[in-house]
């Protein structure tokens, strides 16, 4: 603690990301794809014209808006984009959840959003699962400064169809509503439909997941042109050039390749169910999964020590020390060969 | 203006960054460096292995920070770094000005100060530059929320030494005293070495000036370790991984070729001289300058007319609307060819 940061930095609790060890281990804990980008993004490391690194990019970034624009459906003026999703969701909340009224969530969710609440003076108000899990989106009514959660929900795995996120929005009007479609890729259904009809609409997108560009930081959000409107106005007042020229040729080269993205997802998914009935036949209850991910517990063996177990073992997943998960580990989905590793080595534990 | 909007961005006037053409013009308006980055830098892109991509960044951009310290002459404890040295300054407003006294600085300096102030709900009191159009050290006591200017100033150009700045920071101890030094290596002298000394004083750099990085997004601070953490703390409840993988690889590049470095600032300082003696010659009043760019006013021509004229003819300069500064135009330092160029036009006008 220091007298010379501001009351509210005394408050802060910041969020604390999934480690990034140095060591060489099999990497299950921070939803990171197993699969390389896109071969077109090596090809621009190669032809870039270094020279041009002296000038500055295009501070709207028009380049990839056009290009995500196109991958989805919508207008250029339709889509915001920043240096990871988490920083668009960061400007999210200074740009409309800094309201007199609280900010609606599911107790259960992406653990940075609390962060952000405290970061701006937004309260907060959570609302509890279901029996199954699952985000309850009856429980969000109109009394509120604003909706968040992802979908599919982290470190849950479940999401949400349109139509259900449609029946929320018919209710909330009179604030936005963010949908974070982090692992939508995965087997979720997208909600960027609905912008056209929900002018209170923000869906966040990422490309550290599907796209394999964890390395290179780069989010999105697709609204209404007013909220992209709302989102500009405060990132010109923090950072007028958040995506550098470099990143956004690679977003543009793995927008373009759409087998690759394809494929990737596709033997995603497939290890993922292959592994969830490999955890239940080892005694585990793993939740259905929307994702790149699988959250799991067993219930006989304790969660915390299975994950020390692991990680002597050489593999990384991820324990959260929470009330409501301590009994789950979070296990992203690698390669094949990589889940074969875990199971193998789950087995002499569980058996 | 949407009702979806927190009541503070209805108030924000954003920072309008200088225009980045995209026809092909002598860009002169935006301070870039007019040679190419380390050559070290292409060799990065060209070995970078893209698989890595897929994998997020080091949150705490160790090999980075480590390489600026070693540069720098501190620890890696006294090093922060951010997606541009405007991040950085963002962050250090949240982190340092949100304070019950207002901000202190120059009435004449980055434009960019009163736009955080702003977005962070910051008072600010303004100090005149003195009659040589000076920042006016003697202006700032202790009783204020901390104090910032640009050292060299922009967009006048004149630095202060190091022993003005300790005499500043004798006075000033209860408060954050951050110095920009965005321009420093162009001729001015670094306040880095007191850092040890003063526990409140943060200085920033960038890398998009003497490094021809602007492309790339690169800026830091350096400070006591009570200063950084303060600022790891809203870093990390805002974005856990500003600096992508590729961008931390080119920064430890371009600081590790030493020769490059001096050879680029040399040629910069060397033009801008003769440029500086040149407009005299034409009769404007080139205000000294130890950066890469001289502000410069005609006693016979409006700089508006002359900014309209020299865009005409295909060169691109920087004028601001303000009344204190209608009368100038700020050129950057280009190439010996380019001022050539910017010579000759402006010969056509002037005599």
């Amino acid at each position: 603690m220091s007298k010379f940061w501001s009351p509210v930095v005394r408050e802060l609790t910041p969020y604390v990301p999934g480690e990034q060890p140095r060591e060489r281990l099999i990497k299950l804990n921070t939803n990171e794809n197993p699969y390389p980008p896109a071969p077109g993004v090596g090809a621009v490391l190669r032809d870039f014209p270094t020279d041009h690194l002296r000038l500055y990019p295009d501070p709207e970034s028009r380049a990839l808006r056009q290009a995500l624009a196109r991958e989805l459906g919508v207008t250029v003026e339709e889509v915001f984009v920043g240096n990871g999703s988490d920083e668009v969701l960061a400007l999210a909340f200074h740009a409309f959840f800094c309201q007199a009224r609280p900010l609606a969530m599911p107790d259960i969710t992406y653990s940075f959003y609390p962060v952000y609440c405290r970061l701006y003076g937004i309260e907060r108000r959570t609302h509890a699962l279901d029996d199954q899990w699952q985000v309850d989106l009856e429980a969000f009514g109109p009394d509120c400064g604003g909706v968040i959660f992802a979908n599919p929900n982290a470190p849950t795995g479940h999401g949400h169809g349109r139509d259900a996120i449609a029946g929320l929005l018919e209710r909330v009007t009179e604030s936005v509503v963010l949908v974070d479609e982090a692992y939508v890729d995965f087997g979720g259904e997208s909600a960027v439909p609905l912008v056209a009809r929900y002018p209170n609409l923000l869906v966040t997108g990422t490309f550290s997941k599907s796209r394999s560009l964890a390395g290179i930081r780069l989010g999105y959000a697709v609204g209404s042109p007013e909220l992209i409107e709302g989102l500009e106005r405060v990132k010109d007042s923090f950072n007028s050039y958040p995506i550098d020229s470099l990143a956004s040729a690679i977003g543009i080269a793995a927008l373009e390749d759409r087998e690759h993205f394809e494929a990737c997802r596709e033997k995603v998914i497939t290890t993922r169910e292959r592994t969830r009935r490999r955890l239940a036949d080892l005694g585990f209850e793993a939740l259905p999964s929307q994702t790149n991910f699988i959250l799991a517990r067993h219930s006989e063996f304790d969660a915390a020590q299975l994950f020390v177990g692991l990680r002597e073992r050489g593999i990384l997943v991820r324990h959260f020390g929470s009330d409501a998960l301590r009994d789950f580990l979070r296990i992203s989905i690698g390669t094949e060969d990589e889940m074969n590793s875990l199971i193998e080595t789950l087995e002499t534990f569980c058996r």
